[in-house]
């Protein structure tokens, strides 16, 4: 039997109520002005909040952390700064294979690969949003595989993993070298899995 | 007993004579054209000169190789093109550090570093130079690993080196993350290098 079911009134998307939708933008060219004066690290919900003009409350009750916000003000077609809690959870000797195949599956999808594409080329091609991708980088990522590691030198098997998962990223998506691009996931999910996995757990 | 020479008069650095002057800077601007319209692989010799206006001897003459006048023309800070033959030529069992390393020692120079910083600045930022940069590293680097690897998936095992190195440069020099700037070459040789090892001869 057929169920009925009235769905309740929705608002239709992007098209908030005009006083919610004015204090929505400011917040997010207020985001956006106070990230690239003061990087990742520098910037705070209060001083957005301040450029504004509207309460640091309102700020966390639209966007939620500031790595949620950053997201929102990029333009993040992933957060893998959410993913990496998940993956570092979960079984410790699958962790480098999980890292390569949650990034290369997520970029399956043409949108987010545009987008993705878009954000490296603009933060890796300019000298002032460089230090954002990396403050974001450092601070969300390599920070929270650095408590997990709990070694001594954490930060640099963290940043080399970076630096394995920059480099793959780009030399597929940006650079476009056609034995990547033919290469199906699977395949560089076996060959730099454990590449990643070294540089965490290794010797 | 002090010697006392006289040297040779010398040309002044910078300061041809006025008509080869000329001729070489027609044949840079040329080469910017048609590198830039028809991509790495596209261009040849030939159209370069016929832009030029010259003799295609004449470009030879000047500038030797394509991929001499397109390190000319790209303001290339090292030539990484003529390293890997003489890396390839080594111990088997060195290559990957070698590699590593000579990217790395070459880059501790601070005029090196700043041109490559810019050079991957430009060719990652821009849409139009992007497969230059690619057409490049797949002719005259890609294409020379995978003659020496001669194996089935030597396309894939030399992409994937092109991947963890261009990803080193970046993470180091382009990102600046904090424990990777602060590594020694010796200590990045050791933890990079079986990685290239590992993705040229492992299993």
């Amino acid at each position: 039997m057929v169920e009925y079911v009235v769905p309740a009134p929705k608002r239709r998307r992007g098209r908030p109520r005009a006083g919610q939708s004015d204090a929505r933008e400011r917040i997010l060219t207020a985001a956006m002005d106070e990230f690239g004066e003061l990087g990742y690290d520098g910037a705070t919900m209060r001083g957005i909040a301040g450029r504004a003009g509207v309460d640091a409350a309102l700020v966390h009750h639209y966007f939620g952390t500031k790595a949620d916000l950053f997201g929102e003000t990029v333009g993040a077609p992933m957060r893998p700064d959410l993913a990496i809690i998940e993956i570092l959870a979960g079984p410790r000797d699958e962790v480098g294979n999980r890292i390569v195949r949650y990034l290369l599956e997520t970029w399956e999808d043409a949108d987010v690969r545009r987008r993705g594409v878009a954000l490296l080329r603009t933060t890796i091609g300019n000298k002032l949003t460089t230090p954002l991708l990396a403050g974001f980088i450092s601070r969300e990522l390599l920070a929270r595989i650095v408590r997990a590691l709990d070694v001594q030198d954490a930060e640099l098997r963290a940043a080399l993993v970076a630096s394995q998962v920059a480099g793959l990223l780009i030399a597929r998506y940006v650079l476009r070298l056609p034995a990547l691009g033919e290469a199906s996931v699977d395949e560089l999910v076996r060959r730099v899995g454990p590449t990643v996995q070294g540089y965490l757990y290794g010797s």
